[in-house]
């Protein structure tokens, strides 16, 4: 699926709530900096991005303002991963202080700040940045916010200067902070490298690719770089949750429902995890130092399109796209038609999940349960990947898990088009070595089917493939007279193949139907996409070519040695010959070559049955 | 999928949780009530229960426990019911307080206490309930809890005895309630209402499953009952969230991130939204007043199992089960070739989404977004909705939007088997009138392909069918000799059928081969799940019944006719007399037929390509 285009629906949508709030006045521009008293109160701007970066915007979506406390979760997973959850919590807490902004709020004994939402808990976690020097640190300070923009930021020069000269608050806290060994030496460089992150200039797409960033794990959706650990987004997130919105925080929980951040600048970050980063701008702020507007749009924005993220309804954890059995859906293998009896009764023994989205304890439970529910009978679970996106530590220990299971109860799972490059990441590590052999991994669901076929026949299939069937065993010769057979045989040339080679090539004329005598081969087609799909694999008894040859036209497909082959060829001329030669004989053929393609069509009609099932 | 039996994986990992934390001592039971200092701290129980019902327990899983605090947001729950947002709001805010629980928190002038979870706050929200007496509200109070857990709940009479008689701290807070006008009346009432709630027996599997019915919308999900609205889900998570553990609420979300209340009963229970509840018990807690091993096994839960609500990776957002166009999957209606050409050529024009899981924002815009980038040429969108379990309110306003779009540029767009019973409640509401004909909804997925097919060939279809096809023009007697023809006609007897007449029967021996001079029929197979599916629909110059005919054996299917239609029949026995009589015809005849089977193998099988595209 290809994602090009906005949709106009939304975009619409936002242009409504851009003019519907463009009224709500109130609310007034931050004047504690001077620098801050100069933004024009009507500017507004909203933006959304999507994880897989899509972006909407409206409004003065490029107009430059400065980060302000929406630096501060991000400089706070940049000291996490700098130093470590461990490190970070002995200088800083997680509880909301429910006290304002730039209160002191260090805990008593211990001095720590109680969060890093706070100012104290804000420069505490800038003290914390790694580098040599102050350039180093400064340096950190601005790869880290641009990896979340996805563009290089820069510091306002102007701000950052009235920040530092009217700060004097904040050098408190710093100097408090020094005090109770929060922070080790001069408490100057900190709070310079605070008040240079408070000033870095951004815009609101910068705040919602910033917050789409979160929602994506950590890795910029549109440039793909990662601009912080994954293993640091629930905490960073957890901390916007209970401490984002100053002493509002549990009221924006309650009305909003999304982890955000604001700053006194006027811009409010929010972020849907997993979905959507947004950014809201509009620089008048009420009481409680954030952004009338964003507060407002926020709310409307969550109400609206259903963005609260603890409410219903529920959301989908079907990780199941598509589940049969053996016996609805089978492999390409043609099989002779007392193994294909076999399976269609043995089928139930062997179930075929296809998974969808991603795979973690609430989506892998339910297919874990309905294996668990299966019989005793059960001995294959084929469970496809080619459409999960990823799968976390958790469904990785149940699938181990599982394997052990199985393994024990003489059961095999089947992993089938797990891509390359780590979707099963460690998989293995918890697993008991002797349970290696009861998991299988194929690199397609056709050949996991098949796989679990050989299993259900235990071998008869491959035997099969070794016994040549003669003449009067060929399923085309089924109901032929003795002399309708003898005077096919004298018009018939044997063929002998290496195993690899090009029996029949797609795009050339028919020169014949081919009997298979001994042997194997697969119909291959060419994928529109790109790569190759077999349509079958024949073995020997079966015949190929026939269709080209009664219809006209070219070949449609190749067909390729999978062993040594021998085949019977009867060429083109000696089949059109028969319709005078000898019509009984050619009324046989073409009844045993329909009933093979009535077969083939009730296979294909129970199969999509199947899959829609 | 049938969900019988749960997983022995993931019961095996409770039971190893349940022995590791087994030995975590530490921690003292509760005093402050004489009654709950009779505990066992010995005791412990965990408990699992999913969204739809499954049950994972281990340990004393059914030894009863009194619910304690653990009742608040269930109460404050059935406040909102009673009384509404705004009433609620206006009596009890939502900011966590930073204090201890049974501090008085009330907000300086209004008195009101500033969350539900504080015991200032759970008896404000006891005396909101409704109800005429006091026996009326403590029958709302124990019907709440007990639709929570599933079954009747009563009160353990020595613990209330207990409650009520050293409740000297909560009664201050009640009077002090009263002293604001928070309360209106003598605050007794509320105050035994709330040491009752206090005292309710529950077990642990009780706690699970009341955590169950938050996190499944407030739906119970083994009974089906509603315990709460849907609406207030969103506000008791809220309130969970940023109140439910006491003053250690920031750091629980930090470590575990699942909206959780505890009691000093020794219960927790915890919510993972739309997935799972969880319920543990051990009666010994910390000086915070949580479960010292409850908080430890739910720390292990949400590291072990991934569950915590705002840790990446992403949840699985993906509704989109299959995309592909017209030109790969097309309805069962058979079409003559130049109409089969013209929806060949056209087929890119009308795309098919099925869609999966839940519709709301995150999971529709990206569909909408592909229907924006599909180009100008697009005239139809299918959205099939056989796997949707529910859609929200804002996928419903998206969807409006985009029929207004579609009106608006000429397009149409098919919603198919769209449930009844409220899936798309609502639908409509935001649609302008002049809207609705570019909406359809058709009750299978393929009427709605053959809506489109009609549109794009622009009512050609339905004028061929009125045509009669001579039977030179049939297409089994192409490439016939015109003696051959003649042959043929003075074999078969012409028939005629009403609309709904059923022309073969299913189970019955073939009596012969049908030619369709004029009108439609269809092919129906009855499914083995009950109902039925139509397999084909075939219009005048097609023919059906050959299969049986040739291969022997009985129908496999019945024939209807759907309009008044003509045919010939070339009856069994005139069939097989053609063997003799004129070889030439017959060969012709199968020629045909098998083309015609060959063409339906390359259909079928291009249209599994594009499902598994």
């Amino acid at each position: 699926m290809t994602m090009h285009a906005p949709s106009s629906t939304l975009q619409a949508y936002l242009e409504r709530l851009l003019r519907r709030f463009a009224d709500l006045d109130g609310g007034r521009v931050a004047t504690y900096i001077p620098e801050l008293a100069k933004a024009d109160p009507r500017r507004f701007a909203i933006v959304l991005a999507t994880v897989d970066g899509q972006l909407y915007e409206v409004g003065d979506a490029r107009l430059p303002f400065t980060l302000q406390s929406i630096s501060k979760p991000l400089v706070y997973g940049a000291a996490l991963q700098d130093r470590g959850p461990e490190r970070v919590a002995r200088a800083i807490g997680v509880e909301p202080s429910g006290d304002a902004f730039n209160s002191i709020s260090l805990e008593p004994g211990s001095g720590r700040p109680r969060n890093p939402m706070i100012n104290a808990g804000a420069i505490a976690a800038a003290a914390l940045l790694q580098g040599d020097d102050g350039e180093a640190r400064l340096a950190r300070l601005l790869d880290a916010l641009s990896a979340y923009a996805g563009r290089p930021l820069e510091i306002d020069a102007a701000v950052f200067e009235s920040e530092r000269t009217t700060g004097h608050r904040n050098r408190a806290i710093g100097h408090m902070l020094r005090n109770y060994g929060i922070v080790s030496d001069d408490p100057e460089p900190a709070l310079e490298l605070y008040f240079k992150q408070c000033s870095v200039r951004v815009d609101c797409r910068d705040l919602a690719l910033m917050a789409a960033t979160l929602a994506n794990g950590g890795v910029h959706p549109q440039t793909g770089v990662r601009a912080v650990a994954a293993e640091h987004i629930g905490p960073i997130l957890s901390v916007m949750t209970t401490c984002g919105m100053y002493d509002f925080s549990g009221e924006w929980v309650y009305r909003v429902g999304l982890p955000a951040k604001s700053g006194v600048g006027g811009g409010i970050m929010a972020v849907l995890p997993g979905q959507l980063g947004i950014g809201v701008y509009s620089p008048a702020l009420d009481e409680r130092g954030n952004s009338v507007r964003g507060v407002a749009v926020c709310e409307a924005l969550s109400r609206d399109l259903g963005l609260h993220f603890l409410q219903p309804p529920r959301p989908a954890v079907m990780a199941l796209r598509a589940r049969y059995t053996l016996a609805g859906v089978r492999s390409k293998r043609r099989r002779p038609p007392e193994q294909e009896r076999r399976l269609e009764q043995q089928g139930d023994r062997a179930i075929v999940y296809e998974l969808q989205g991603d795979l973690r304890f609430a989506t892998l439970e339910p297919v874990l349960r309905d294996i668990a529910g299966a019989g005793a009978e059960l001995r294959f679970a084929v469970l496809d990947f080619k459409r999960v996106g990823h799968a976390d530590a958790a469904a990785v220990r149940m699938l181990e898990g599982l394997v052990n299971d199985f393994a024990a109860q003489g059961r095999h799972l089947v992993l089938t088009r797990v891509r390359r490059g780590g979707l099963l990441a460690g998989f293995g590590a918890e697993l008991d070595p002797r349970s290696a052999p009861a998991v299988s991994f194929q690199p397609q669901l056709d050949l996991g089917l098949e796989w679990c076929e050989r299993g259900l026949l235990d071998g008869a299939g491959a035997a099969a493939a070794q016994h040549p069937r003669e003449l009067a065993e060929q399923g085309l010769c089924a109901g032929l007279a003795a002399e309708d057979i003898e005077h096919l045989r004298a018009r018939l040339q044997l063929l002998r193949f290496e195993p690899g080679a090009l029996i029949v090539r797609r795009g050339e004329p028919a020169d014949g139907l081919y009997l298979l005598r001994r042997g194997e081969v697969s119909v291959i087609i060419e994928l529109p996409q790109g790569g190759s799909r077999r349509l079958q694999t024949l073995s020997a008894g079966m015949s190929f070519g026939e269709l080209t040859l009664v219809s006209g036209g070219a070949r449609s497909a190749d067909v390729r040695a999978d062993t040594a082959v021998e085949c019977w060829r009867l060429g083109t001329a000696e089949f059109a010959a028969l319709h005078s030669e000898r019509p009984s004989l050619l009324i046989g053929l073409l009844r045993q070559m329909l009933r093979g393609s009535s077969e083939t069509v009730v296979r294909l009609s129970g199969e999509l049955t199947a899959l829609d099932a």
